[in-house]
Formats: C-alpha cells, sequence, structure tokens
C-alpha cells in the first residue's frame, strides 16, 4: 500500500423498521443498573480501516461489510 | 423523558493487541472479492441512544455495552 491510504470508518446499523434485537436487549437492563433516562437504543457495527482508493469503500459495504436489505450504512474518510 | 434528551454515539473497539477475529475475517475475504489496497481493517460496535444526561454514559459503556478488559469505547455528544 502507498503512502495514500485513507482512514476510513463505515457505521453500519439496522435500517429503521427492523428489529433490533440487541438494542432491546441493552434497553430492557438498564432499569436493573439504575440507568433511567436513556432510550432509544439501538446497536450496529463499526468497520474502520485504511484504504488506497476511498470511492471504493461504497461497493464494499455492498458487497461484503453491510447486508443492505436489513443495514444502512454511513462512510466517513477520517482526515487524520 | 424531558425535551433535554441527547444523541449519543458510543464506538467499541477491539482494544490494541487483542485479536480483532471479524477483523481478520473481512480482511481474508477481500482478495477474492477484487478489493486489494485494503487493509488495518478493526470490526467494532455501533451504539447509538438518546440519554437525558450524557454525563452518565461512560459509565454504561463500563458497565453494560463494553468489556473494557478487551475493548476500548469512545462518546461523541452529537449535536442534532
Amino acid at each position: 500500500m502507498g503512502d495514500g491510504g485513507k482512514k476510513v470508518r463505515v457505521l453500519i446499523r439496522p435500517r429503521e423498521g427492523i428489529l433490533d434485537a440487541q438494542g432491546k436487549a441493552v434497553e430492557r437492563a438498564l432499569p436493573a443498573l439504575g440507568f433511567d433516562g436513556v432510550e432509544q437504543v439501538r446497536v450496529g457495527r463499526l468497520v474502520e480501516l485504511v484504504a488506497d482508493d476511498p470511492d471504493r469503500i461504497d461497493d464494499l459495504c455492498q458487497k461484503l461489510l453491510a447486508n443492505p436489505l436489513i443495514e444502512d450504512y454511513e462512510i466517513e474518510i477520517l482526515d487524520d
């Protein structure tokens, strides 16, 4: 890889309307731990990588990182 | 919950030096899919929630969202 590798962050979330079982599990655990005032919990995945060509990451998300049927994803190119 | 709920994002990553099995699996899958120039893949979790008191989210991470022995976490308070 050349010096041009860019750090890329991909945020993958359950799509709106898709059951988020992990998020629900967190919400149910909150009262017993004394956390009120926390809601709308959604649990997804975080993928970070270094890419020579960040323009290809959308394709990588479609093919490997996310399941577009049930997940949305957001790609952030990091400056550092 | 009052109107003061803030959107909070928690990024949870495998700690430096801890084996990241999912990241390695992604790296191994890349060549067959034609993606070269992608490396240093790390896979973690993304938790998003709405909290009345974002100052308590660090405690929530320690107790529920992350495993501090093997994971680092980063808390971002979102503006919107």
